[in-house]
């Protein structure tokens, strides 16, 4: 019977019999004529003995079969005294760079490029583990609450978000696009019935930069529902999902946010994240700016999340703030309008976004649900109502009042371990010049 | 407070005050002066009785107040005594066919082209009902079995099932492919430690025919393990997997099976389910075909599926059968071979279909994990080691025997309801034709 190395001490006080171990080759060394080899398994580390050096290199993969026993100086205070030793893969020996060291010296282009070697560092696999548990928790919570889980289609026929940041697809004899967003197909079965659905699924940016918060294909944590009266009403639902998620990472990651001395929010703190209108935003942003003697911002830009969650995290004690009531010129075309604002692009919208720890994870809106309304609407964007009729085909058999947000996997996967590079939370990550592996 | 459609029975055997309702009129008529509305929401319908005939429209979205009062003649034994109804959004009046009539008659090409209309009949909602525990039950068994979910790319500089049914895309200033599986990385993953992997994700084949059972977007459920013996470890894990996805189904989604007069099968018969070696399985698939007067059948075919799942069902009283150990020249490069067999492309490999009611759900086998045997074996099929670079570096650096397999979301879920067209079990199918909505 396989033994997982988390196992080998319980295994051992149990007085179990021969157990079978298996895994890769973390390290080998010689003590006083007897050799102690460090099995890595999924699980973790296991310390192995054998009689004599085995003639293996470091990262083979094996399969032995030996006596638990207990032993304080073991790592996890037991080990396996080994009876036979099995080498299921043979590691070539000229490792890109030295597997079982400290991962934090080898550089971000080493490790996605060795995706099958750095993962086999616990720091950069925990990185993978809390994502788990994220998608995990925010199904679960949203799951709970009534919503269903859809499946969308990624190639489009045009933009749902407006712009022109697309990829193009040869699909068969015409052109098609990856999918920005899931905008129009969530709204489509809010309105078909369904109220509340949530995908989880990849989606595409075109854009040209490469930052360290950018991803050009990233998974998106999408969410829509009906019956909303503005905007604060998917603030209240995104707070308890995200002090979900953290309470989720909290239970089940414990080793995984100790690897990037890291910790979650506690749920107190997330539920008192302030709500601070855009224009009201920016003069806080512009009062920190100032007395850390910076230049005028006028936008809520990437310095501006971080100022803002300084000022959260010391007025609030709140890793989380929320900006609402974006003026129209800043937000899509499906955006609904502030009842009490004028027509112009300053007008403000039932808009928000989510900063957590300086950065933005979650764009979300109320959206138009009234057809002769969203129509009159459209010019104001350049847009003529007849480019639109997929859009104008959701509201005009009856659709509610709606909205939803959507949070980027990988974005909340660095702010809650603390990565300097969204890259790093994504597996396989794609910008403009890395397409492999 | 809001009360769901399928509540109003117990709200009024509480005794609740006034209640709000939220939904779609899904039906008026006046009988004897009183007018009676029903109202539909994500939950069901319910009774809503008015003094006089509202001026609405069908499908319009309304929100209603009244009290629950229990009606044994009204459904569900309750209904709304209706104090005010306020239209949120008015349903124009030019509805493409009768939504709350008898969706058998709408033909698919209808219910496709109006996802936000087809999807208010109950019986049509009742797929996407089912196929959403099928997701939440595939990630819960397999989390169990501590498997960890990956997100990969799905976009890939090569091919990594062999052959060309790749759709292309305009990358910045290269071409891209949209990933056929993720076969690659799902093995980079086992590769790197994380031992036993699943992914639910789009993947792509640019397969030009249009048949009931093809679409050319459709959701994979994925998954590759670490440590097997044989493709016999995976038909163990899949028949576990499909027990534990059919009695989820079961419980939570019964009056959906009934709008369909469909049923899962039972545990003990999924358990039961026959394995049959390749040549075995068409040495039974033309007895059958011979009972029938049909002609020979050369390879497992939809025809042989057929048969062969009607052979289950009548000699093992399974809806499913599992044929194995299919010839070289059928299977990927990645398989690996059955120790026993020769070097030719009849040369049988660890490998496996499941098929469920007459299709094939799944494809599955052990592949390859040893470098050199694989940088041997690939020009059997063709294929210069210098071209498949991205695979060795998987297999170079200790790669453990393994093995994995995918469901096809969409069919399992055609299956289950007993669908004509796996295109009824996709909310926004696309095939060579439709690209909308």
């Amino acid at each position: 019977m396989r033994v997982l190395a988390k196992d080998i001490a319980a295994s051992a006080r149990d007085g179990a019999g021969e157990v079978e171990m298996l895994g890769w080759v973390h390290r080998i060394r010689e003590l006083g004529g007897v050799a102690f080899l460090i099995l890595r398994d999924r699980s973790g580390l296991a310390q192995l003995v054998l009689g004599e050096k085995p003639g293996l290199t470091l990262e083979s993969v094996i399969a032995v079969r030996g006596s638990p026993a207990l032993n304080e100086k073991a790592p996890g205070g037991a080990e396996l005294r080994v009876d036979s030793l099995t080498v299921l893969s043979e590691a070539a020996g000229d490792l890109p760079y030295q597997v079982n060291g400290d991962v934090s010296r080898v550089g971000i282009e080493a490790i996605l490029d060795n995706r099958v070697l750095s993962l086999r560092s616990p720091r950069i696999r925990s990185i993978f583990k809390v994502q788990a548990t994220i998608i995990e928790a925010f199904a679960a919570y949203l799951r709970a609450a009534d919503f269903t889980e859809i499946k969308t289609s990624k190639l489009t026929a045009g933009s749902t978000e407006g712009g022109t940041n697309l990829f193009m697809v040869e699909y068969f004899d015409r052109k098609l696009f990856l999918a920005q967003s899931p905008q129009l197909y969530k709204e489509a079965l809010v309105a078909s019935g369904l109220e509340r659905v949530f995908e989880i699924a990849p989606v595409y940016r075109a854009e040209k930069h490469d930052t360290p918060r950018h991803l050009n294909e990233y998974v998106s944590l999408d969410l829509e529902m009906a019956f909303i009266e503005s905007e604060r009403d998917l603030i209240e639902l995104e707070k308890g999902l995200l002090a979900h998620i953290f309470e989720a990472v909290a239970l089940k990651n414990g080793p995984d946010l100790a690897a990037w001395d890291a910790s979650v929010p506690d749920p107190e703190s997330t539920a008192r994240a302030p709500t601070v209108a855009y224009e009201e935003s920016l003069a806080i942003v512009n009062r920190e700016a100032a007395k850390a003697g910076g230049a005028r911002i006028f936008d809520i830009n990437p310095e501006a999340e971080r100022l803002l969650c300084e000022w959260s995290l010391r007025e609030q004690g709140s890793d989380l703030v929320f900006v609402n009531e974006f003026p129209r010129r800043h937000r899509p075309f499906y955006t609904y309008p502030l009842e009490t604002a004028g027509g112009g692009t300053a007008a403000l919208t039932m808009s928000f976004d989510a900063i957590f720890r300086g950065l933005e994870i979650t764009s979300g809106s109320r959206r138009h649900h009234d057809y002769r309304a969203f129509a009159e609407a459209l010019p104001k964007f350049g847009i003529k109502p007849e480019n639109m009729t997929a859009y104008l085909q959701i509201l005009k058999y009856g659709c509610p009042p709606h909205g939803g947000f959507a949070i980027g996997l990988e974005r909340l996967t660095q702010k809650i371990l603390g990565l300097a590079n969204v890259k790093e939370a994504s597996l396989f990550p794609r910008d403009r010049r890395r397409v492999e592996p």
